[in-house]
């Protein structure tokens, strides 16, 4: 087991601040940088380059303050990009899906799973890559669900009839099939879990942020487990929206330092 | 009355081929460079400093192409960003807010008009501030629409009871008011006019790009009026998306060469 005391932690946006929460609830005493491209956010409809070359630049920047591992809060670039950033830097980086893989094959009953993403997550097939390679008896469907972020991002709450319209429409065609078992496979959808598990009664949810969280738990030792989380967050636009988050579900954050960041020079 | 062979138009993604489209209708012999931002869109949530200085570097790449003038096809930047493009550049720059304020006020006749756009937009006052010093007798009112952008790129028609629903829960607070004339400021919008005009019954919609393009006409004289338009098309992403428009709004377009362009290094 490692023994990190520092980490970074980086989504293209907002949704990261998910995978910030739960892994501030199951840790103590660690120091985060928390970026956050809100000045390029979303990557989820960008071409495998745009999103390679953007996860670089965000992993440059963690590298610059100094963290020892890092963690990819987003499913686009854990999808698209984590093989590159394995290749290109020497630090320890973990990403949602595989995490998210392994607790879904351990839940399905019916051996058939369910990944919702963005279209470039969805597109990219890495859920089915890792499932088939280390799953080979479960079957893995996908669905793109490119409205879902827009929605959270602009306000719209889980009881808005609009929301559930939506929801309705993605996935209703996966209804009364044998999935028992869905990967939330964007951090922004833990947002809509309400919705989507009404939508989708007796079909077993997984949080990505959840399960990464439970991974970065077993990886990192820390010397002194009893003081508090300390977060500077960094955003490559002002920290928009950033309020407009429904912080009921952001309940761990610790408040900490808000620095804006040229992302382009890194 | 100046004579330009070639031009520059950019937005920050595909919205912008709607006032290409326009301009190519109304005019014969020009060269243009267009440029759309797809690698950063969209620009409409993000802050005035960014929106600027992604612009900035909008505009450099445009002069590398050694255009002679320069057409702003994007509501958020013509909103945000012209006073400060047209500090920093010397060659003459259109936007779209000036020509539709103008076109507003010829057909008005309740004197009250509707501005709707990005958030950006209608957050900066731009409509209003020029209205205010140029027809100060009118009223302005503004609506945000920030899902109207995501619902266009990802495909949903404008018959769609998702599209009519979110169309009606921006739009329905000004129906039955005394608004009789309603800005499109934003150039995705046209691509819901028929929609938009359903739920307000009556209201006059301004299309920024066709009082563009009349603007654009009027101020460029072409040395050959009879030959076709030339039009290269460029896209900070690769042009992802650029077939899922509705090409029925489209039909001017001539056949160009597609090019990706690293926008970070100007």
């Amino acid at each position: 087991m490692n023994t990190f005391k520092r980490i970074g932690v980086f989504d293209s946006g907002l949704g990261g601040l998910t995978v910030l929460d739960a892994i501030c609830s199951a840790n103590k005493g660690l120091s985060i940088v928390y970026f956050g491209d809100t000045a390029r956010v979303p990557y989820g409809s960008r071409t495998p380059e745009t999103i390679i070359h953007y996860a670089e630049q965000d992993v440059r920047f963690l590298l610059s303050k100094g963290v020892e591992a890092i963690v990819v809060a987003c499913g686009t670039v854990s999808a698209i990009a984590l093989a590159e950033l394995r290749k290109r830097f020497s630090v320890p980086i973990v990403g949602v899906i595989e995490p998210a893989c392994d607790a879904a094959a351990k839940v399905t009953e019916s051996n058939h799973i369910c990944v919702i993403g963005t279209e470039a997550t969805v597109h990219s097939q890495a859920y089915s890559d890792y499932i088939n390679r280390m799953y080979p008896h479960l079957n893995v469907s996908g669905i793109g669900c490119p409205m879902f972020v827009p929605l959270i991002e602009n306000g719209f709450r889980e009881d808005d009839p609009i929301t559930q319209m939506i929801v309705e429409r993605y996935l209703s065609p996966i209804r009364n099939t044998d999935i028992d078992t869905l990967i939330l496979g964007c951090t922004h959808y833990p947002f809509l879990s309400n919705v989507i598990q009404k939508t989708l009664p007796g079909v077993r949810l997984i949080d990505i942020g959840v399960t990464l969280s439970e991974v970065v738990s077993q990886t990192i030792s820390l010397p002194n487990n009893i003081s508090d989380n300390f977060v500077e967050y960094c955003f490559s636009d002002r920290e928009t929206g950033f309020k407009r988050f429904d912080t009921e579900h952001l309940k761990n954050l610790p408040n900490g330092p808000i620095k804006s960041i040229n992302i382009e020079s890194f």
